[in-house]
C-alpha cells in the first residue's frame, strides 16, 4: 500500500493549514488506496488570528506540530522526524500557514524563505525523486525547492504569479478544478481555495492532484 | 435549493468538533446539492486539550464559536441567532465537544443536560418537524429531544448504549458505515469515528446520513 506523508502548518485558514484541503487531501488519499501521516514542524505559529473576526491576538502563541494535531487526531509526527525510506510522496495541503509559518511569503513575497525544518523536509522528496502534490497557496514553495522553470500553479491572481515567477519558477494559470503537472519534477498543483467558492470544488481538484501524486510514483 | 444548519462545538476531536466529520457534513451537503451555514453557540469550551500529547491545558480558555469558525472559514453564526424559517435540515457532527460543550455527557453519562442554548437551536427542528442527523457521540442529545422511545446509534459501546436507553431513548447498534433512521421524529444517525477506522469509513456513513436527511425534507 502506498504511504502518502501530508505537511500540516497548524489548523485554520487564517493562520495554519486550511482545514478542508487537509481533509479532503487524507479522504482522496485513502480513497485512492492510499494511506496517509501527517507531519508538521515543531515551531510557533506567526500569529493567531480568531477566526470569527480576522483579528490577530496579541496576547496568544500556539504551536505548528500542536494544533495539527488537531486535524490529524493526535496521529501527527515531527518533521524533523521523517524517515524518506518511509513514504512514497507527500501532498502539502494550502491555508495561510503554508505562506506565514512552512514560509515567510505572506509578508516578503519573491524574497520568502523556507522553513529550514520544512525546506529539508520537503527536499528529502524532491531529492529522492518521490512526487509531491502543492495545494492552493503552498505551490509558492515550489521554485526555491524545485529551481529554475519548475511549474506549478496558485490558480490566477496576477501578483503572486508574478512572484512565482521572479523566483525562478514558471507559473501556469490554472481553473479551480484542474491541476497542473511538472512532469520532470515529479511536482503537481492545484488552485483549491486560491479559487474554489464551495468545499465541493476544492474537492474535485485535490482528488485530482492526490491521484495524480499517486500514478507519478515509482 | 435545500438549506442545511450545521452545529459546530469547537474545532478538534478531543474537545470541540471532530474535524474529519465536520468537514465530510459539509462535503456531502454540497454534493448532494445542498448549501450550509455554520453554526455555534457563543459559550467557553470545557477544556483545551493538547490533541498531541492529550493532556489538558488547565491554562488556556477557548470558546466554541471562535474556535468553530477554523473550521467555518469565518463563516458560523452564533447559534442563538437562528431563524428556523431559513433552515429545512441540521446536521451536527461529533467530536469530544458534542459530550463536553454541547452537553455534559462527557462527565455526567445518562444525568446529561444539554446546555439551554444548544437545546433550544436543536429543539426549533424538532418542532418544525426538520430532519436532523447526528454523527458519532452527538446522538446521545437524542433522548432528551425527542423523548421516549426515540431511536438512535452510537456504534456498538454498550456503556453508551445503556446511558441512551435510561435516558428513554431506544438504541439500535450499527455498524460504521450504517444509519439508523428514526422515521416518526425525523432524527438519523451514523456511528462514524465512534467506530471508523479511517476517513474514508467516516465519509460512507456520513454521506449516507445527510442523502438520507435531505431526502426527509418535506
Amino acid at each position: 500500500m502506498k504511504k502518502i506523508a501530508v505537511l500540516l502548518s497548524g489548523c485554520g485558514v487564517f493562520d495554519g493549514t486550511e482545514v478542508h484541503e487537509a481533509v479532503l487531501s487524507l479522504l482522496a488519499i485513502t480513497r485512492a488506496g492510499g494511506q496517509y501521516q501527517c507531519f508538521a514542524p515543531d515551531i510557533d505559529q506567526m500569529h493567531v488570528v480568531n477566526h470569527l473576526t480576522g483579528e490577530v491576538n496579541t496576547e496568544e502563541t500556539r504551536n505548528v506540530l500542536v494544533e495539527s494535531a488537531r486535524i490529524a487526531r493526535g496521529e501527527v509526527l515531527n518533521a524533523s522526524s521523517l524517515d524518506i525510506n518511509d513514504y512514497d510522496a507527500l501532498v502539502v495541503p494550502g491555508g495561510f500557514g503554508a505562506a506565514k509559518n512552512l514560509s515567510n511569503f505572506a509578508t516578503t513575497g519573491s524574497r520568502c524563505h523556507i522553513n529550514p525544518i520544512v525546506e529539508t523536509f520537503i527536499r528529502e522528496f524532491a531529492l529522492a525523486r518521490k512526487p509531491v502534490g502543492f495545494v492552493c497557496i503552498s505551490p509558492v514553495m515550489i521554485p526555491h525547492i524545485y529551481g529554475q522553470g519548475s511549474l506549478g500553479t496558485i490558480g490566477n491572481d496576477s501578483d503572486i504569479a508574478h512572484a512565482f515567477n521572479e523566483m525562478g519558477g514558471k507559473h501556469q494559470a490554472a481553473a479551480v478544478e484542474d491541476i497542473v503537472v511538472d512532469e520532470a519534477n515529479k511536482v503537481v498543483s492545484t488552485p483549491a481555495y486560491m479559487l474554489a467558492t464551495s468545499v465541493l470544488e476544492a474537492h474535485i481538484g485535490i482528488e485530482k492532484l492526490v491521484n495524480k501524486v499517486l500514478e507519478m510514483i515509482d
